[in-house]
């Protein structure tokens, strides 16, 4: 699925598995990893894959941006490779698919804002999580924007302001990952979750992700103006009315996509 | 208090309990349905009551829209149907009273929407939670609106897109109920929360409550413009003179409504 | 530092501590006592410290607004009380320290509201925390407003519905503050948290603190349109290469500030 020199994109079944293959650098953001993520997010979102799940090769899931790709760069250029990554987590959000994060070892700055970002979050029990800009004599501020939306506003401040690692069970707690498992569990809770999370019809959970991420961030009355409108033209699609007639009729859907 | 046919109104002292009376279709919610809990919340919102308990008949709180009119309808007829729901769910928000949900058994689709919106919960151990529209073909758009507001992200993707049940535990945990109890301490918890919530002046609360929902949504400074007219009017009413009086005079208050 | 007859303000090494000392009033916030801790928060706000600790004298750290300089006041002496209340609120949001609440004792209505807003706030585990205001005939219409933003839906009304006191780990669990710990070991945690909270570049953690407030109530896009350009900018500071230089060359970062 496309000609890649830092991720790995396979498809097995249903499910296509987007891997941060920088290994040697950490899975390190730099804009040409970037633009690759971006551009296989967009090349599976136009797929009849169900689900996408994002995956990092070797020690860590991503360490963040690759500074070695940011500490030459002038004004204009950091602004144009945070467009970029802007732009990869907003794909994320829009792409049909159910986007789960498979996270292992560390996911720190960027690295935790696409865990943050994705639709879903398993994490191993050893994995951590970070936002450490500010320790390093930056700040994570872009990070912090979809994390800022996951977790409490007294834990953000702490994360972003301590630089600290939290762990996966604390992440957990915390609402910015769904689950923690032991380690060697972790590809069968991401299967698992993928499998329940991606069953009956695929349009009908697609329309639903991306009419929360337009609605979320609404007042209460203007998001439902805009969900009101998705759900009564949802109600007239074959899907919708297949799955109410096979309640109604106490017999298993027949799905149309 | 009114004759209905889906439901039950039953005032007991300053409590007034509306029962979803449909159990043999598990309290579904059809038009009429929601027209009678709409015009319910409407009349107890215009007495002098300080609560209102939103329970469920039978084997379940609610199993969310009546597919069996929903199936039938057009476009222009479900977002009708949409409307009048949303309509009561506002209501619910905006009557004067303290409105607690009493959750036993299942509470799913719009019925979890029920519980989202009322401005407490209580559910029995043994209740589940579930937006199961996106495993039947439609997908649950607008309970998911005041469930996003009440629970994290993380949580409302794995709800909407999963489509399981999670137990009352669980619900508590994620903030959306505020108590999960035995089975058999259901209605005492509901009336100690009751109790605890209207104790006071009734003006004051509903006003109170009015206000939060009013800010709730807004950037922090323009909830802070709001919250700062509406307190300082507040200050001058009786209630507030009285409470403030008492507190200086070391007596107990006397509430003027 | 400054002259005050309300509190208390001493520099110990990087960090300011502004203690609320009218302990026979229970660190009540009558307008003098606001317009101090406002004056105070301005003038360390241009100094190079760069953490603040906010903590009471006596047994309570703060029981909120004051009565007896309320119940006198008409609706406009009462509503530039509130105004200067929210000044305050919002100039611990964008002074350039770290503000930690240290809380002991009881934090009710404005209390509360001052450890809502705090950036970070450590508790001693027998400390509670209330919004009583609806019991006593008024109601917690401003703090109701930093609440809202830090904890969730359902538990900010059953605070501001009950006025109960929850206590320090509930305060905890819920997101209003960040650890609960042992009484005797108070401020040693306050410490540990200030520390690893001020490491590192300190201009970084300011623009990264405001920013994040700035950014936080906006819908995700633009909240993303303001990071962006503030990270931008931010890479151009000496502080930022600084830490990527010394990232890259595997040294001790020198910070310029």
């Amino acid at each position: 699925m496309g000609e890649y020199q830092h991720i790995l994109v396979d498809r097995d079944g249903d499910t296509v598995r987007i891997t941060m293959n920088r290994a040697g650098r950490r899975n390190a953001l730099s804009a040409e990893h970037l633009a690759e993520l971006l551009a296989a997010f967009c090349v599976v979102g136009t797929t009849d894959a169900k689900g996408i799940v994002l995956a990092g090769a070797g020690p860590v899931f991503s360490a963040g941006h690759d500074f070695a790709d940011v500490a030459g760069r002038d004004l204009l250029g950091v602004r144009g490779l945070l467009r970029l990554c802007t732009e990869l987590m907003r794909t994320i959000q829009t792409v049909p698919q159910v986007v789960i994060a498979r996270v292992h070892g560390l996911a720190t700055a960027a690295g935790c804002q696409l865990v943050a970002t994705c639709d879903l979050a398993v994490a191993a029990e050893s994995a951590g999580f970070a936002l450490p800009g500010g320790k390093g004599g930056w700040f994570c501020h872009t990070p912090a924007v979809p994390v800022a939306r996951t977790i409490g506003r007294k834990r953000l401040m702490e994360l972003t302001l301590t630089g600290d690692v939290i762990d996966a069970r604390t992440a957990q707690e915390w609402g910015l990952i769904n689950k923690a498992v032991p380690d060697d569990e972790l590809d069968a809770a991401v299967n698992d979750l993928m499998q329940r999370a991606t069953r009956g019809s695929g349009a009908s959970k697609a329309l639903g992700k991306q009419t929360i991420y337009a609605q979320i961030d609404r007042p209460e009355q203007d998001a439902y103006a805009l969900a009101i409108e998705v759900m009564a033209s949802a109600s007239q699609l074959k899907g919708a009315k297949e799955g109410m007639a096979a309640f109604l009729e106490k017999r298993a859907p027949v799905w149309p996509d």
